[in-house]
């Protein structure tokens, strides 16, 4: 085999309690991306549709992962990379993370799969730090891996598996405006109270109890995010309304998408998440601000070859 | 039935990264309690035996939890308690708890049932008001549960329990120094960062992964406290190296039990649990500190009726 189309699926980090430990792995919205071999060695991004984005492989978040894995696989030939993104970048829900995890499973299955997709994580990584100045791992995790995934430490990095009940849906709502990670960050405090802390323990601790035992009502009380998420929401046009147009349309709880400006809701059953759905888009249809609308089911396996 | 004698368990609360919200039951040590109904109304406390504590049941957290049951369930009679304690008080593994609990489950039992063993937490969490000024749930519900329980809200009160993989053992040191409550309150620092928080997020909810898939290895992993036992551990004698015996002997992990002082190890398998006793014994031993040891299995459902 010397060419995959994968579809490289949008992602949901910081998932409410979750903030910086949860991801979970979106289906109905990923990017396409086509990659062959070449004979000179190295990493050639031979196109991008839907995005102006770098070529130059050392500045391309898909180029840079890549890259680290062929410096790792040392492979005696070279990748040609094409990308059709439909993920927006700074939608909060993985747009890099995708192309990075994308590029990595590709060649990976290009060469026989020396690695597990699990192992895939660290190379993933290095594209986000180009994207963000951070390797953080919640959105590539889940993208190569699906379900939910706990990213319990990073040193060592340590990814845990969550398999998402059959019924979970996700709503993810896109308010196309531009937020700076940089304006997402600062409104972070660095110090917190043990109080808050405990509360967010117990939550995060009730989270993933309800993943395990299929109990959506325990998901939806866990949904609670003490210490992000009151001090974020500020940047988010209508966040807190979005959110109570969500729960009263039915979904089991939600928040931030990343660090934003997308707003997550889940659900139990397709219906309720699009009837959530429709009623976090009436809240923005309101402003005039325009938006994308995702209804996505919980993706169980991560990247798809097509 | 007029009368019932029931096995009431040891507990550990602040379970390493479950700080203030997951708790485990005990199964090897407990008190002993018999309970039957009385002509009168109310309740007498008869007899105590292996500690002097207070014999009025306004003053004896067993009276206090079974007054409390009694004012909502309004039997036509009482009852009167008699108590074997073999849990001493101040050990850290819910010597107060084990009263309070005993108290409303065999009264409950002995009317019938009224209540199932989660409906009678808040009872019981009322003896522990009188015993440390707080309500908390962190020993009384694993003692009426068994297993794990968390506490993942206060306000609605909600409680999880989960089923303690097969081969999880326990064991127990308490060394025989008093260790004031407000002693141990005091070094807690009530702002902490939201760096060390979010870690700890990702310890409880691997430890919770851990429980559910009984993945051993994961549960090691995750067995670490972040936030309190880096400032409480000071006030006890020679903890980290009785953390690092049981771990050198084979535990998977350990802490502080409760608030201290005594210390617990948790390990796959008896013998693995005995050698970690031996392991920590031998700590102590060193400085002719008196203490007590315990090896026991996670008690899978509570107090038992004898």
């Amino acid at each position: 085999m010397n060419r995959i189309s994968i579809f490289s699926p949008a992602t949901i980090a910081n998932v409410s309690c979750g903030f910086d430990v949860l991801g979970l792995c979106l289906d109905s919205v990923g990017d396409e991306m086509t990659i062959n071999t070449a004979c000179p060695k190295g990493v050639k991004i031979k196109e991008i549709i839907g995005a102006d984005l770098p070529l130059v492989a050392e500045k391309n978040v898909g180029g840079v992962a890549a890259l680290a894995l062929l410096e790792h696989l040392q492979p005696d030939h070279g990748f040609e990379i094409s990308i059709k993104k439909n993920i927006k970048a700074g939608s909060g829900i993985g747009s890099s993370a995708a192309s990075a995890a994308g590029a990595v499973f590709a060649i990976n299955h290009l060469l026989g799969s020396p690695l597990s997709n699990k192992e895939l994580v660290p190379f993933a990584m290095q594209g986000e730090k180009l994207a963000s100045g951070s390797a953080h791992a919640d959105n590539v995790a889940p993208a190569l891996l699906g379900g939910f995934t706990l990213i319990r430490s990073y040193e060592p990095l340590d990814i845990i598996k969550i398999d998402a009940p059959e019924e979970l849906y996700a709503t993810v709502i896109h308010p196309q405006i531009e937020l700076k990670t940089m304006d997402a960050r600062s409104v972070i405090r660095e110090n917190i109270t043990l109080k808050k802390a405990t509360v967010q323990c117990g939550n995060i601790a009730g989270l993933i109890s309800g993943l395990y035992t299929n109990d959506y009502n325990l998901i939806g009380r866990s949904l609670h995010d003490e210490l992000v998420e009151p001090v974020r929401y500020i940047l988010i046009p209508k966040f807190k309304e979005i959110k109570v147009a969500a729960m009263s349309a039915g979904a089991l709880g939600g928040g931030i998408s990343g660090s934003g400006p997308s707003v997550f809701a889940l659900s139990r059953g397709v219906q309720t998440a699009q009837k959530a759905a429709e009623a976090m888009a009436s809240v923005l249809q309101d402003t005039g601000i325009p938006f994308e609308l995702h209804v996505s089911p919980i993706n169980p396996t991560g990247i798809k070859i097509l």
